[in-house]
């Protein structure tokens, strides 16, 4: 008998929900993505107010995406692939490899939240519309400074690492979340992430592994891989690219 | 033997290494803070420095704070709790608990970078002053809806927990972090919190009990214990709080 893992996220938007799904459809687990199930089947939005208002048990979350299963509820997108991993197959094997793992999620969640907070630099309170003099300001310092500070921090790691992953000796959950980042940075900011490419080559030839592996290269092509969509965390607001 | 523990951040503020001083002060584990001794014993921002080169070993950190002991190299305030906690008597007893310690400590570093973008909402790379009408906009969000939405979880946190702590049945790190938290926000926004405060008694209880914790007490009278100021993450400008 194996587990059985529900995932709480917006069905509308991959955000800091496909993080977990990326680890879900790579390891070849089956998991319920629930509020894209009917509301009628107890899915959709309420399933997640549901889960907001603490109705799963366990710590009251501050947000999705949220993991049940194992008889646990997890929530920060960090601390369930910290969680889930070791479960799936998805984690490094070594205690040090897992701890190195965990501090580059981290890291992973510290840029996703700068580039949410691009087209976002006032308030979450407000529209994009409502602050993108702000936004148009913002994008510039993070395509000039932030992105090739972080996508050389992470190609700096892959230079140093041992093998063709960031961690360890095989592919882990967090290789799979640089994937989407930069799936994700390439998606919001084309012209920016062009410029850039020749300095981080460990970094998309990465990305491309990751695409190319099975699993996920059938995940991508099927109904379940939402669009990136101006309504996510990798926005593409033409504007806010480096202009040409 | 006990592990030798050194701590490498910023000297001249609290910032995200304030977390970990407050739990090495708590548990009274002896720590180096390294960039804090003279340079010429191997400290100040030189030290930081070789940290940040990846001199220490392991995994390259990204920024401070870093923390070497026990032959590990830990970076990310987070991830260095969750692993340094259990090895001074600072963790929750369960693995459930710990598991949900951690996920509130990734909360309280929400908004601890939403508490430091107030200030910087355009970018790290300005100045406050350069930043300064994005900036008194923001703060309007964030006292407005922020704030109590942030304040207001930890609060139904603390209501549903058990004991008088936020996990489990004795104070853990994550107590020690919100105390924190509280007295950063408290010292940004002091009329903006004076106005919440009714409503989040069990949070400012909580404050109150940390504050008055002997080794607590005993380390906010230091001078180990850095004032607040406006080179840090909690910074104090009046035309960002609440407007009389």
């Amino acid at each position: 008998m194996t587990d059985h893992y529900e995932l709480y996220y917006w069905p509308s938007i991959q955000g800091r929900g496909e993080f977990i799904r990326l680890a879900f459809e790579d390891a070849g687990v089956a998991y319920v993505d629930v509020a894209r199930q009917p509301v009628a089947d107890g899915g959709g939005i309420p399933a997640i107010q549901r889960a907001l208002r603490g109705e799963l048990g366990g710590l009251p979350p501050f947000a999705p995406p949220i993991v049940r299963g194992g008889g646990v509820v997890v929530s920060q997108t960090a601390a369930i692939l910290q969680w889930l991993a070791p479960r799936i197959g998805l984690a490094p094997h070594t205690e040090e490899d897992r701890l190195a793992a965990h501090q580059l999620q981290l890291s992973i969640a510290d840029v996703v939240s700068e580039a949410h907070d691009v087209h976002h630099p006032i308030s979450t309170s407000l529209y994009y519309k409502d602050q993108r003099t702000e936004a148009t300001r913002a994008a510039g310092y993070f395509i000039d400074d932030r992105i090739p500070k972080w996508l050389g921090y992470f190609e700096r790691v892959l230079v140093a690492s041992p093998g063709e992953q960031l961690v360890g000796d095989t592919l882990s959950y967090v290789d799979l979340s640089l994937f989407q980042l930069v799936e994700g940075l390439t998606y919001a900011f084309p012209r920016a992430m062009a410029r850039l490419a020749p300095s981080i080559p460990c970094v998309l030839a990465l990305r491309d592994r990751v695409h190319a592996r099975p699993r996920i290269a059938a995940y991508l092509a099927s109904p379940r891989r939402l669009a990136f969509n101006e309504d996510g965390i990798f926005r593409h607001y033409d504007e806010l690219d480096l202009q040409a």
